[in-house]
């Protein structure tokens, strides 16, 4: 525990490992693939025993990070990674919903998520936890740069070992701020499908904890406080809809797990949530599978300004599909036009500098309001994974430029009729 | 109320302006300056009724961020901008502080405050909230960046127009970061102390609401909230030692008013708290006067790295300078290469990622630490007001390289043989 507050928490719940596909069962080790049929291997829980200890006001009186859903959480000993991760705002965006046509619209906003501006603090915090308790000294993953940030920066905290491989052609935001914490950084000539596979590969051959391989049952849980905060937010309730970003698939599942948790053991009472994702076009394996009808999904090569979330392979998209599905929500992609209209949106309305898998959410929360696929009167949830500084490329050119003046005021006064001007011009072809 | 939580606080207490020189008491408007021996004004509170109203319990009941101290600010509707600012993690930096020599560190980490990422974010909800009250449509500000983007995006938030001032020549980071909220962006050629000659004349000639001019009293108050919550987060009690970065002062001076007001209102026991400032050697007038035992500041012409500390001619110097010398602590200036360094530091060893004044800051710590200025007994909270993504040029080529490789497992053992054999080679050489 690194925080100077102290956590108040309850005994961990985490029993087994189990495969969402044939059932097969294994201990709590490094491991994330079935021996029996290859399916995913997920972490099983005591909920007779979390419904009996854990309480809305047990969970409050916890630190202000994910840390007070530890008994949700698959760690056994008290000595977590605890750097103030998780419970970013909800804020209702008013300002947005009426842009949008909305009534109830609130952002979950992790551009601000502690210490590296994306939800991906989450998953690493749970992971690194993990990795220490069963005996890594080296951590290690497979990045499109949001990961890599976060590896690297909580490994510092920790004083773990920490080597990163990313995609060579990444934004310079993610790349800097992943060297800045002096990790091993390797830039692999491919896209993230070509890194993850050549990781499977190091996994196998070097002793390393991968967040996102060998430990990724354990990481992948550290999504589910995104369900469990906007839940608590929304003073013990569910939404009625969320609209999230689609890469491996993973965070849709967690935040649909988290619900299922919340209701399974007595925290909030049970509703229908419907389950929204979205893809950028120039990646869109999943949305193309929902619009298609289809229960599998094909793989593509990526190519879109969304490099966050631009996996052609998603690990987790059969169940995200399902899930949208089985809700009757949607899954929708956008261009990457649009994508910078997202974030500039979301900016000009809200005051949030989103990055693009932001941009993404929010274009295609406006394309599902225009046709009719959100009600206004659903409370909508927009998660909003990442944040605006780390990929400034994409939105630099499409933004405008500051009036350069000079330290006088008849220079001042000048310019700022010269804007009016542009304004009132700006307007007037608007209304023609 | 912008949040999904509801807050819970109690009635304002704030009563006048007061010169800090002559005592002049002046209504809560729009006005900074004493209008019978030009000293700076400041909000006056009624102490009594915070004594007899606010408890600990209370605070903690209230929202998850600065409101929490409501009572403790000059507003006075319930209706406030809240936007999830403050409540910032108080890490305890064991790593970092093994590395210095010290017992009890902690970092207050504003590098990950809502929603731009600096403590101006705290001044800026207050200056904003109180900016409507006082029926302002248009605001503004003079600024080093990190200013202009917390008064656009909060701005944004809260629908008010908003126009901001930022020397030329500032960081693609900040400027971009301004622009994406769709202010008017004036790009000044000239130094930020003439940047804000000229905001006064626009404040005297356009009916604006300048935050940091004609709001200051208001503005500034919000500083204080870095005080009130590193004593809550401490458990209720003061540290022994402070250090934060010397920019106009202001922080400096508000930090120490936070401290004693608790005093006053018997939240926390008194005690002495040594307070220890942080400039750049490129622009140090509070250090220089510290240094030669002057009790006036000379102003300098601003050459660092540093930029958004970089205020040649500081509007509360000379209340910085008193406090540090009666508090027992220090000034001190770094270079820019220490400050490069100080950024690097803080980052490996604890994850946190800064700006340039963040780097200064740490720079000064070391300093002082190596010069026997801090005891390593003493609990020590230093400040980091801003993040690291904002200033990426400043460190660009000092933080190494990514690695290379193809996406094959040999490529990728060549790589990791290559960079074990530099680590050796570079620990040889420290070695030897």
């Amino acid at each position: 525990m690194t925080l100077a507050t102290t956590p108040q928490t309850t005994a961990a719940t985490c029993e087994k490992l189990k495969c969402k596909e044939c059932g097969a069962e294994y201990e709590l080790q490094a491991k994330h693939v079935c021996e029996e049929c290859f399916g995913p291997l997920e972490v099983v829980y005591n909920y007779d025993t979390l419904r009996r200890t854990v309480t809305r006001e047990s969970i409050q009186k916890g630190p202000n990070s994910i840390w007070r859903y530890r008994p949700f959480l698959p760690v056994l000993t008290e000595n977590v990674i605890d750097v103030g991760t998780g419970m970013t705002p909800l804020v209702q965006a008013n300002r947005l919903a009426r842009r949008l046509g909305l009534k109830k619209l609130y952002i979950k906003n992790d551009a601000v998520n502690m210490p590296t501006l994306s939800f991906k603090d989450r998953v690493v915090s749970v992971a690194l936890s993990r990795a220490r308790e069963l005996g890594f000294s080296t951590v290690s993953c497979a990045s499109t740069g949001n990961l890599a940030n976060s590896t690297a920066a909580i490994a510092a905290h920790a004083g773990l070992d920490c080597c990163v491989f990313i995609p060579a052609d990444l934004e310079a935001g993610k790349v800097l701020g992943t060297l800045i914490y002096n990790p091993t950084v390797m830039a692999v000539e491919g896209n993230y499908d070509q890194v993850n596979r050549l990781c499977c590969e190091v996994a196998n051959t070097h002793g390393w904890g991968f967040v996102n391989i060998n430990l990724r049952p354990y990481y992948s849980e550290g999504s589910k406080t995104l369900g469990f905060e906007v839940a608590e937010q929304l003073g013990w309730q569910l939404p009625d809809h969320i609209v999230a970003p689609l890469a491996s698939g993973s965070l849709f599942t967690k935040i649909y797990k988290g619900f299922q948790e919340f209701v399974k053991v007595g925290l909030v009472d049970e509703k229908a949530v419907r389950f929204s994702g979205a893809q950028a076009d120039g990646c869109s394996p999943i949305a193309q599978a929902f619009k298609e009808e289809r229960d599998f999904v094909t793989p593509v090569k990526p190519n879109t300004i969304a490099k966050s979330i631009a996996i052609g392979n998603p690990a987790d998209g059969i169940y995200a599909l399902e899930i949208a599905r089985k809700t009757n929500g949607n899954i929708e992609s956008v261009n990457d036009a649009e994508i910078i209209e997202g974030i500039k949106l979301l900016a000009e309305t809200e005051g949030i500098f989103t990055e693009t898998a932001g941009g993404t959410t929010i274009a295609v929360l406006k394309k599902l309001v225009e046709a009719g696929k959100i009600d206004p009167e659903e409370t909508t949830v927009a998660y909003i994974t990442g944040n605006g500084l780390k990929t400034q490329e994409a939105v630099q050119g499409y933004i405008g430029e500051p009036l350069t003046i000079e330290p006088k005021l008849d220079s001042f006064e000048r310019a700022l009729e010269r804007s009016r001007t542009l304004d009132r011009l700006e307007w007037q072809q608007v209304l023609v």
